[in-house]
């Protein structure tokens, strides 16, 4: 891969031209950060473990009929995928209170919420990814209305589908943050990544993290939790 | 008035019991607090001035077609307004980036928003008044969507009705906060307060602040400037 082949360099993956116009390869990074980059460590092992879990999942969801960017798993820390134009959200669907929620609004961590709630956050590192309403998304022509309806039903229909997941493999599904982006005919696709980097992934015994949090919390060791995950869903699939 | 009398006292207002149940009188005080109550002055006299903008504003408002809690104006500092069950919500419209908004999403003071922007924060002192979105509303019980699709027509048309009020009076509305609440039958009326304390309002001409926004940049006298919008208030009644 030439260096000149780059597109863009994010916090966790690296995205590169190919000679389809239509499809990036994307390279996952041994990195990790918290605090929108304000701390950041090298993890070497990382990357091939998120861009396996990622991957996994993304097949998967296709075949449990959530259509995604992903194309295919090229080598340990590639994957080609779709090009979308991004919609700037981060959009945060919650089943259980955790993370800021839970710190906003003073209910307790683990908290069950008797329905998912749906957050928009506008993705813009300078501004540090703000909370915003309909009416903000409406005003920074973010999103139109009918693709934000699109997309609070898409998220809550794949939470349905990630609750089943991660069921078979002992994991309570927190909360989790998506990217979307625009096909060329305008349809709103799944994007980005999904692995615990974005997702917040609960042991259903010991009710212990397996995924970013034991970083941001210094609780325990990332690599270990990853491979766990990693673990469990290639029992999954041996199953199948 | 007896001191056992009182129902309530919050940061800038009393309210007292009455003999008719479903009213109540308020005490406007004479104190400014800033940053949810963490500043706190005495300013002897902005009770009367709050107290007649106030009266004088939802009279205006009750003969140009919006309904509200104002039932009479009692002495100085006092009014009678019609007791409701008070949604807890500091519902926000901007007109004009200013205050939280400028700093949130990096948008200069002053610039003009091509439409209003309705924001939604949790009345909760205890959580430092939280922005929060529908999700949030319908989750914490707050009001129900058909009460927010009420309070969002509401605040719309109060706009346009403020706007042209303050306009007369060579004042820009940049934004204002208000509060509703419940009737016996269930709809919604426009409760609380309208002030210098609850609204930005920019001269026309210098473009400076006659707002409690004197106060919270120390940037100059409150009472001078809440005597200025009083003022200007009266000429308007004579002319009518
Ligand atoms: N299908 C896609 N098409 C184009 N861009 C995408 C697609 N999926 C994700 N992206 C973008 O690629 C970048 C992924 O790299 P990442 O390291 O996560 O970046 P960031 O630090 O901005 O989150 C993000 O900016 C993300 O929005
Ligand atoms: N019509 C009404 N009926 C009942 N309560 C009201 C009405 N209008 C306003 N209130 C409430 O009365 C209180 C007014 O006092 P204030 O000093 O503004 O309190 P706070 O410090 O809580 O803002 C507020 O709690 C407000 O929600
Ligand atoms: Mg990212
Ligand atoms: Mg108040």
């Amino acid at each position: 891969m030439n260096t000149c082949d780059v597109i863009y360099e994010g916090k966790a993956k690296k995205m590169y031209r190919t000679e389809d116009e239509s499809i990036v390869l994307v390279e996952y990074l041994d990195q990790v950060t918290a605090l929108n980059g304000a701390r950041k460590d090298e993890m070497v092992g990382k990357a091939e473990l998120n861009n396996t879990i990622s991957s996994f999942i993304f097949t998967w969801l296709k075949k449990n009929g959530i259509e995604n960017h992903f194309v295919s798993k090229e080598g340990k820390t590639e994957q080609l995928i779709k090009k979308l134009e991004m919609i700037p959200l981060e959009i945060v669907l919650r089943n259980v209170a955790a993370g800021s929620f839970s710190k906003r609004f003073a209910v307790a961590q683990g908290t069950v919420l008797t329905r998912p709630i749906i957050e928009f956050y506008y993705k813009a590192d300078e501004l540090d990814d703000p909370f915003i309403n309909d009416a903000h998304v409406d005003y920074f022509s973010i999103a139109t209305e009918g693709e934000l309806k699109s997309i609070r039903q898409l998220t809550l229909m794949l939470n349905e589908k990630l609750i089943e997941l991660f069921d078979q493999i002992d994991l309570t599904l927190v909360d989790f943050k998506i990217e979307v982006g625009r096909t060329s005919d305008g349809k709103i696709l799944l994007a980005d990544e999904i692995s615990p980097d974005t997702c917040r992934l609960w042991d259903k015994t010991s009710k212990q993290s397996l995924d970013k949090d034991v970083y941001r919390k210094k609780t325990g060791d990332l690599l270990t939790v990853y491979r766990e995950v990693t673990n469990r869903l290639d029992a999954l699939k041996e199953e199948n």
